[in-house]
C-alpha cells in the first residue's frame, strides 16, 4: 500500500506529477521564476472569470489565514465596519483577526451550522448604516455547509456595501465569477480545490479596491497593497516566496487546466461527494447537513450511538487501511469528516466506504446510527 | 548540464534528497506529522545549545520576514523602545515593521556595510535608559558583512536590556549558542544554512519571554505566544503548515546533524568563500569588505570599472554557465553579490571562478578592477 489518502479540506492528496514539480530549485529573483509567478496570477484571474481587467491576484505567502488577515488587514480602513456572518470555526476566526486588527464589526452568528441567508442580512444592513463592508465563507469546512453565496452578493450589492470572501476550500471548484457574483476580494490558497500543496494563498481582487488599500494594512508581511505595488514594479515577491510551492502550484493549475477547469472539478468532487455519502448512509451513518447545504468540499457525519464506537479507533482503523479524515468541529453534537477534494475519484470514494464498514466490523459496532439527540439537532436545523 | 547553482543568500541549492522528501503527503492534523513538527523543534534547540531547557522553538509559516515581524511584534510590547542597529536593508526592514506596529525605537545607522560596534551600544543606552531592547541582523546579507553579535550582546546585558537576533542567514553555520551569547529570542528561516526549502521560519526564544508575550501582537496569524500555546497544548501548527517543506526540512536537519553540525557547516562555507574570493580577486575582481567582516554566508563584488562591464549581461552569461548570481544591494556604489550556502563545494567555486573568467572574456573585459569612487568608499570604510 502507498501513502494514505487525506480526506481532509487541505493538505490534500496531490498528484505525484505536482509533486515532482517541486525537485527543482528556483532563484526567486531569476527571470524563469518572474515569468511563473505572472503566469499564475494570469490563469487564476482566468478561473476567477476576469475578463475585463478589473481585477489582479496578490499571492501571499503563509497558510490561508494569512492571505484572509490580509484582505482584512488591508481592505478594511480604519473607519471601516464589517459585518461578519459566522456559522462556524472559520467564520469566527475572522471576527477574532477584526478583534486582532481593532476593527469595528458587527456578528450575525447562525451557531455551527446554519446558513446566513439574503433577507437576514439585508435586514441587518438596513438595520446599521454604519456598515461598510460584509465578510463571508463561502464553504464553512468545519461543518462542510456551503453557504449561499450568490444570494448574499445580491443583498450587499443592492444595500452599496462592499463584499470580502473567504473562499478557501472552494475556488477552483465552486462558481465564483467576477462578472457573475459581485465582490471586491476574495482569497484561495494553494492547497484546497487547485489542488498544489500548502505555503502560500492568494487574493484577488478590484484594482480599485488595492489601490485604495495603500497605507491601510497593520503588517507589513501581510500588506497586499505593497506586495501587488511590488509584483507590477518588479514581477517579484516582495518577500522570499515558497518556490517549489510555486512550482507544485503551476504544475496544478495545468492539471486543472486539462480536467476542464472549475466545472470539471466540481462535477467530480460532486461525484465524489454523492458516492461516499450513498455509501456512508448505507452502513447507517447520516449527515449532519440536509442535501442542500451539503458541499462537495468535505461533509460532516455524526458519530454512531454505539458504545463500541470511539473516534481515535476509528480514525487509527481508517488510517491503517490507507485514509486519513477528519475530527469534528462542532461544539453541540459529537462528528467527524470526510473530504472530497483533491486527486481522488469515485472508485476511491467507494473503498473509503468499504473501509469504514470493515472498521466498524473491527469494533465490533453493528449500526452507525446516530444518537437521538443529534437527529433532533438536524431536526432543529431543517425547521 | 543540469539545473543552475543559486549562488544567493536563499533560496538556494539544496540536495536531491532534502527536494525528494516532498514527494509525499502529510495530513497536518495526523499523529505521525505532529510527531515530525515535535522531533524538528528539538533539533533546532539542540543546534541553539539550549541544554538547560529554557528556550523553547516556535515555527512560523511564511518567509523570513514573517518571522522577524512575529518575534517583533510578540515580544515588543506597547511599553518597550527598541534600539535597531542598521548597516542594511535588514536593518531597515525592522525599522520598517516597527514603524508598521507603531513600536517606539532609535536607530544607530550606520550606513551601507559598517558594522555596529560594542561601546557605540553601550553609549546609546547609556544615554537612553528608556531603551528597553536592542535589534541586531546577525549577518547582513545585503552587503555580506558579519557583525559582531557576540560583542553586542555582552553590552546589551552589561546594561540590563534584552536582545533580539535577526540570525536568518546566520543560524546553523555561525556560532549562536544560547549558553555563550546571551539573547532572548532569535530567527531564521527553513531555507538558509539548515539548506531547506523555503516556506516557513523558526523563532527560538527564552519561554519566560514567550509567557510574557501573551496579547502583545498586532497579527493573528504571526502571533508567537498563540502558536507557542498550541505547540504545546497540540501538537499542531496553528494554521495549516507547509507540510511539504516541513518533511524537507526533516530531511535537511538530519543532513546537517550528519555533515557535522554547524562547525563542520561553517568549515564547508568558509572555504567555499575563500576559495570563490582568492579566484575573483585573481581576476580583478575587488570585494566591498575587508576580510574581517567577510561572513561565508555571501560576499559583495565591486562591479568593473570597464566600459564592455553590464551586470544584466554578466548575470545572463554566468547563468549561461549554470550559475545564479545575486544583484548589489548597496546605494552608494555598482556591486554584485556571490552566495557561498547551499549544496555548494569548493570544487562549484572554483567552477564558478572559470565561469567568471569566461564570462569576462566574452564581454571583452580585461580588468575587473572596480572603479576609484569604490576603492575609496572601502578606504573610507577602513578608516
Amino acid at each position: 500500500m502507498g501513502e494514505p489518502y487525506l480526506l481532509t479540506p487541505g493538505p490534500l492528496t496531490t498528484s505525484l506529477e505536482v509533486k515532482q514539480a517541486m525537485l527543482k530549485d528556483w532563484g526567486s529573483w531569476d527571470g524563469d521564476f518572474r515569468a511563473m509567478t505572472a503566469s499564475l496570477c494570469e490563469k487564476l484571474l482566468a478561473i476567477a472569470g476576469d475578463d475585463g481587467g478589473d481585477f489582479d491576484c496578490v499571492p501571499m505567502q503563509g497558510s490561508g489565514t494569512f492571505a484572509v488577515e490580509a484582505m482584512l488587514g488591508s481592505f478594511l480602513g480604519p473607519d471601516s465596519k464589517t459585518l461578519v456572518l459566522v456559522n462556524g470555526a472559520y467564520g469566527k476566526r475572522i471576527v477574532e483577526t477584526l478583534n486582532y486588527l481593532g476593527r469595528n464589526h458587527a456578528i450575525i452568528d447562525k451557531g455551527d451550522y446554519m446558513p446566513p441567508r439574503g433577507d437576514e442580512v439585508a435586514a441587518a444592513l438596513a438595520d446599521d448604516p454604519a456598515i461598510t463592508h460584509v465578510v463571508l465563507v463561502h464553504c464553512e469546512t468545519s461543518s462542510g455547509i456551503l453557504n449561499p453565496v450568490g444570494e448574499i452578493a445580491e443583498v450587499v450589492d443592492a444595500a452599496g456595501r462592499k463584499l470580502l470572501i473567504d473562499s478557501m476550500s472552494a475556488f477552483g471548484a465552486l462558481p465564483l465569477k467576477v462578472g457573475e457574483i459581485k465582490y471586491e476580494a476574495m482569497v484561495s490558497s494553494a492547497n484546497k480545490c487547485i489542488e498544489g500543496v500548502p505555503g502560500f494563498g492568494f487574493i484577488i481582487a478590484r484594482k480599485s479596491e488595492l489601490e485604495a488599500a495603500k497605507g491601510n494594512c497593520h503588517s507589513l508581511s501581510l500588506d497586499a497593497h505593497a506586495q501587488w505595488v511590488n509584483f507590477k514594479k518588479t514581477g517579484q515577491w516582495r518577500f522570499t516566496p515558497p518556490t517549489h510551492t510555486v512550482a507544485a502550484f503551476m504544475k496544478a493549475l495545468e492539471m486543472h487546466e486539462e480536467e476542464g477547469g472549475a466545472p470539471a472539478r466540481l462535477a467530480r468532487y460532486e461525484r465524489n461527494r454523492d458516492v461516499m455519502v450513498a455509501g456512508m448512509r448505507e452502513l447507517g451513518f447520516e449527515t449532519l447537513l440536509k442535501d442542500r447545504w451539503l458541499s462537495p468540499i468535505i461533509v460532516t457525519f455524526f458519530n454512531p450511538d454505539h458504545p463500541n464506537f470511539s473516534f481515535p479507533r476509528f480514525y487509527d482503523l481508517m488510517k491503517a487501511r490507507g485514509f486519513i479524515i477528519y475530527p469534528g468541529k462542532l461544539t453541540v453534537v459529537d462528528s467527524f469528516r470526510v473530504g472530497c477534494i483533491g486527486r481522488l475519484d469515485e472508485q476511491v470514494m467507494r473503498n473509503v466506504v468499504t473501509a469504514a464498514r470493515e472498521s466498524l466490523e473491527e469494533m465490533n459496532v453493528d449500526s452507525a446510527s446516530p444518537p437521538e439527540s443529534a437527529l433532533k439537532e438536524r431536526a432543529r436545523l431543517a425547521a
